[in-house]
């Protein structure tokens, strides 16, 4: 009644709410334990190396060391007992919103372990970021939270109304949002993200609940800061504002920055390249856990070195004295001083490899070109000996077997580059600062790799606090994503690909479009079928026998009745929710418009959604005799198309409704065949029309 | 094939890249225009004003009555000459992208007349804004664009490719967000925009063309920046940026935002009321030219009266020397003189009403609290002897038959609330700066209105230039849109349901959803259909009898072949492309797959948006006797539901897919019905509810 759905729509805003601030909570916790085992690393590994000695540049070294592979040890651990914890959880969530359950990713395990595991990949100074396996935390938060798993009050309060597919994939949506809004603190471009993927199911309702919990979560962010120490608020933000009192850039910065955004194309498009093939490397030769263990290690070991090593090719360069109230002075002041003489000078090299990432962008974006007159703040050789090792080092490790986030890595190796191009024209006169440009490249790097137009311009453009920098960061992604497409898919949708996940692409493909494919050319003919009312050692056999999602209920004059889930029917079967033995007269009548059933809807929804598997069921031969009366649990008016529907028309179906599967029948009404997500991939598609007999025929 | 798909892709983002450099100089030019008329007029009046004479005030009074009746008059003829001219559009664009197709409204003499009439209207100084009108603008400019029309090169062109609903809709959407980014300065904003209203057939690939469309807009709009004169590009832009170096609010702050979103709330419940029955009485009286002209003779003349008749009340203040430099000296000196002893002095109310709209707004939010220590820059009683006559003009104007835009009005009316509320608060000390709370009381007022929240929200984003003020606003324009929703709709949905528009919602009305209502129960029975190969005579008297926009075709055994459109009809019957007379053993051998068509399906289309009218189709006997064989030109597989089909579901196929009837059938394939959106409207759905013969003998 309309009263309980107020009630239910009551309780739904709340739990959003809730969530909200749950999720802020959750981000703020792991960045909060990043910073103290970061700080832990360098402080003391910083304190040692600056005696000066070599003795003590050694013992810091292998302190330093010691540190990394621990962290990197607890990472890899937690990636080994649950491997849906490795990677950014990113490409995940991107299939979960478009429709496609993955096992163990929406799990509690997986939850805590990206957690955990996320904290100590940051830690162990390996080039990755923490932003999108936190993302994907707060979306797996959203999942079990939708139903009250992480109350442990499962069973009891009332989250039964919530215990669906369509609400927990609805929160799911929202807490991706929030997730978004709490790790860049880019609540629009949270909802934009959501959208983009989740255009599938996406209401006006959803959108709105999904742009409140993000604001949900900004203002749960913006009510901490007062209740943080102030040292750690500074690092709760992805970026920091640039200032909006001046102009940024000129005109003629504009065809720079385009040119920026085809460099970024290309750099971004040979990254997926090659990553391509070191995954399929790894996904060949790298599978056992020691294997997996060893490659993490070496990597770890590598860019310890590296990073530790570099420095001492770096020069020292003099740090004046800055008034503590400019903005520029908190930056000056993370510059380290690592084997300089005294607090008034820095290495350039340690500043950016022995920091947290953040750090590292934060100065290369706000601070200028000069500190004082005279020699830049950076010299290009030294953005470029950063450049290349991190950029290799961030390459290597995008796939290796911890949770990893792609944001940090390609925005400080495109910042590096940036400035590079920005110190570069700076004596031409006239042109933005170094900052500007580095944030442009940035951009252009990431959006290379990531090929996400608006959502990234809007999680910059926040993060970032500038509207006046919607122009620069847009050219540089259109033309970066341009420049990127024209070469290969992006690197998530990459990954979905190699894990061969039934991922719908927001159209149909070219080739289906423009060949007049007809859905009977692709469907699965001659679909397993049940009678709405039948015996129960069928069906068990049926389900034994195979692992399709949907049965199609059919009459006896091959006309449709209904569908019925394998989830439902495990449930009934597992439940011995028969309706005893019926003669054959009684099983034909299905005229009845109203049947009572035996068992009422809840109960067997109960199990959602980890309903019974059919190897958990045992059947006596007599239970195997009996009847089951289907109808009362069946969707009696499923969508479905006529035989010579376009398959463009079918796929528009199944993107905009989010469907699983689709009947198809002929035009008198009868069963012809079924599609699903399968039939509609590329590959498939590709198959049937090179195999049409149809098509052959028009040729 | 392929190629010419591409092709015929780059096509479409050269003429979207085009449409957008169109829009922003469309738009440059009315606010141009507008600019001009309104210096015009104040100039003039307020120069023989400021002899501060008797008989100057009552002539620059007579002069200034005289230019605002004249403006009125042109605004008004333009809009009785063409009435879709008038309102803001804004109504129409959403019903548009909604799947509705008004007559007129997507004209080249609408947007003509739209565009001077808004010109006037605004200049005529009656409290409205050109904002709206400048987006339909867009709009129509979008629509006129892709098929040609405004080159004069209908024909020539290879526009064919263009010409069909699909292309026009989705051009009109990434014109309405070229529009909103034009108008506003708000590209995002105007993506959102398009995608809340055309969530119906949103992909991601139109809203990339939205976002390029609406990027191109403003990146043409920073490159004329340079080419304008610099006293007019202050005009340009729609509010201007609050400063984000330091935190304009602070947390306490944020619950008198809340305070206000719920204030403005009701206010905007009680203006969409009071405009209802203002409506509804407009409807019934105000009906014939004269009237209307003389209603807006009337409130132009009112207008004019308060204008310049209240400031006399208004107290005149010092103005202090300012530094040029500083920001707010250009707001400052903008403030008028009016009737005071000298230029260092200023009239409070002469500064808000002698003046565009516009620059009223930017001193309301940009003005601090006090130009020099003592009295306040507006005193309470000035701001609200402001308030009360503009709000309640503003209600009155709303309606008229001129061009109207909402956003200015609303706007200007909470700035003035919301400075009154800020200069209150001042004294208490450590409150933001009443320019903030004028802002988010003037998002609340507007909210409360028109109930747009994510693009609302992104607009003054946009505008004011500063994320840190995405909270305070996202917590006025939530409270304001869920207090003002518990009242009424907004005055958008008001003005659609008044005009009888089968907008479909986004979400099905709540009753459907939880009464179990079948499609069966709210469906056409008995269509009126065809045969796929039908006499000539019999589809003209179908035609002329009926006013049905698409007609089933039905074969003997009463299945259904497919759909056919009465614009295909109508052509068919005016190129005469009959297949001459047929026996019936002809006739009902419609199993080949393949009929060669006797017209081109190009041929038939070309009329395209204007098809032919029954009435101007004229047949002699012998050719009603012929036969024709729709077979070619049909839809052979219609989106179709069976009859036990929730309407849920019906109501998610039609506004996702964005449908304008889907088939019903029975369980053996029979056609036994049609839905089309009047009957998904909530009326319809409610009376279906009330007899429903199933639902009652449920009870």
């Amino acid at each position: 009644d309309p009263q309980s759905g107020r009630q239910r729509a009551f309780i739904r805003w709340m739990l959003t709410a809730l969530l909200a601030i749950l999720s802020e909570i959750l981000c703020v916790v792991i960045i909060a334990c990043t910073v103290e085992l970061q700080a832990l690393k360098f402080d003391t590994t910083l304190k040692i190396a600056s005696h000066r000695k070599w003795y003590t540049s050694v013992a810091a070294f292998f302190l330093f060391l010691t540190f990394s592979l621990l962290f990197a040890v607890v990472a890899g651990v937690v990636t080994l007992l649950q491997p849906a914890v490795g990677g950014s959880g990113m490409a995940e969530v991107k299939s979960y919103l478009n429709g496609v359950n993955l096992p163990h990713v929406m799990h509690f395990n997986t939850l805590y372990g990206k957690a955990v595991g996320v904290i100590f990949a940051q830690a162990s100074g390996l080039p990755l970021g923490f932003e999108g396996p936190i993302v994907s935390c707060c979306a797996i938060l959203g999942s079990l939270f939708s139903q009250g798993k992480i109350w442990g009050l499962e069973r009891r309060l009332s989250f039964e109304d919530f215990r669906n597919d369509k609400e927990r994939r609805d929160f799911v949506a929202c807490a991706t949002a929030g997730g978004v809004a709490a790790a860049f603190g880019a609540p629009i471009g949270g909802v934009f993200f959501a959208l983009e993927e989740g255009a599938s199911f996406m209401t006006l309702k959803l959108t709105w609940r999904c742009f409140f919990c993000a604001i949900g979560t900004a203002l749960t962010g913006y009510l901490l800061l007062s209740v943080l120490p102030p040292e750690f608020v500074n690092q709760l933000s992805f970026l920091d504002p640039f200032p909006n009192s001046g102009p940024l850039y000129e005109q003629k910065d504009l065809s720079i920055f385009a040119v920026m955004g085809v460099l970024g194309g290309l750099l971004g498009a040979a990254f997926n390249q090659m990553n391509r093939r070191l995954t399929v490397f790894r996904l060949a030769h790298v599978t056992t856990p020691r294997k997996k263990m060893l490659e993490l290690m070496s990597l770890t070991t590598l860019m310890a070195v590296l990073s530790f090593g570099l420095p001492f090719a770096g020069r020292c360069r003099s740090r004046p004295q800055l008034d503590t109230t400019t903005g520029i002075y908190s930056y000056a002041s993370t510059l380290r001083p690592f084997l300089c003489a005294g607090d008034d000078s820095y290495n350039e090299l340690a500043s950016l490899y022995l920091q947290s990432w953040d750090d590292s962008l934060r100065i290369l974006f706000h601070l200028p070109m000069h500190l004082q007159s005279g020699e830049p703040v950076f010299s290009t050789a030294a953005l470029l000996c950063f450049f290349c090792p991190y950029f290799f080092m961030a390459f290597m490790t995008f796939g290796a077997s911890v949770p990893f986030g792609l944001f940090i890595p390609s925005l400080l190796s495109g910042a590096a580059l940036g400035r590079v191009v920005g110190q570069a024209l700076h004596p031409l006169g006239g042109f933005a600062e170094p900052g500007v440009y580095a944030l442009v490249m940035a951009s252009a790097v990431l959006g290379g790799m990531c090929r996400m137009t608006i959502s990234l311009a809007l999680i910059l453009l926040e993060a970032t606090g500038n509207m006046n920098l919607l122009l620069p960061l847009s050219i540089s992604l259109f033309l970066s994503r341009w420049v990127g497409n024209a070469f290969n898919e992006s690197i998530y949708h990459m990954h979905i690909h190699l894990r061969k996940i039934p991922f719908l692409e927001p159209q149909c493909p070219q080739e289906a479009r423009v060949s007049d494919l007809r859905v009977c050319e692709i469907m699965a003919t001659e679909p397993l079928c049940l009678h709405p009312v039948d015996q129960v050692g069928r069906i068990y056999e049926l389900l034994a026998a195979t692992a399709h999602h949907c049965f199609p209920l059919r009459e006896d004059d091959c006309t449709v009745f209904g569908t019925i889930s394998r989830d439902i029917l495990c449930s009934l079967l597992f439940l011995k929710a028969f309706s005893g033995e019926k003669s054959e007269s009684v099983l034909r009548d299905t005229s009845a418009a109203v049947v009572t059933p035996v068992l009422p809807y809840e109960k067997v929804e109960q199990f959602f959604p980890h309903f019974p598997s059919i190897a958990t069921i045992c059947l006596t031969e007599s239970e195997k005799f009996s009847w089951i009366d289907l109808r009362p649990y069946c969707d009696t008016a499923p969508y479905l198309v006529t035989e010579s529907t376009a398959v463009p028309r079918a796929y528009r179906l199944f993107r905009n409704l989010g469907l699983r599967h689709l009947l198809v029948i002929s035009r008198n009404g009868h069963l012809s065949g079924i599609l699903t997500r399968h039939d509609l991939e590329e590959e498939h598609l590709m198959a049937s029309l090179a195999h049409s007999p149809m098509l052959l025929s028009r040729k």
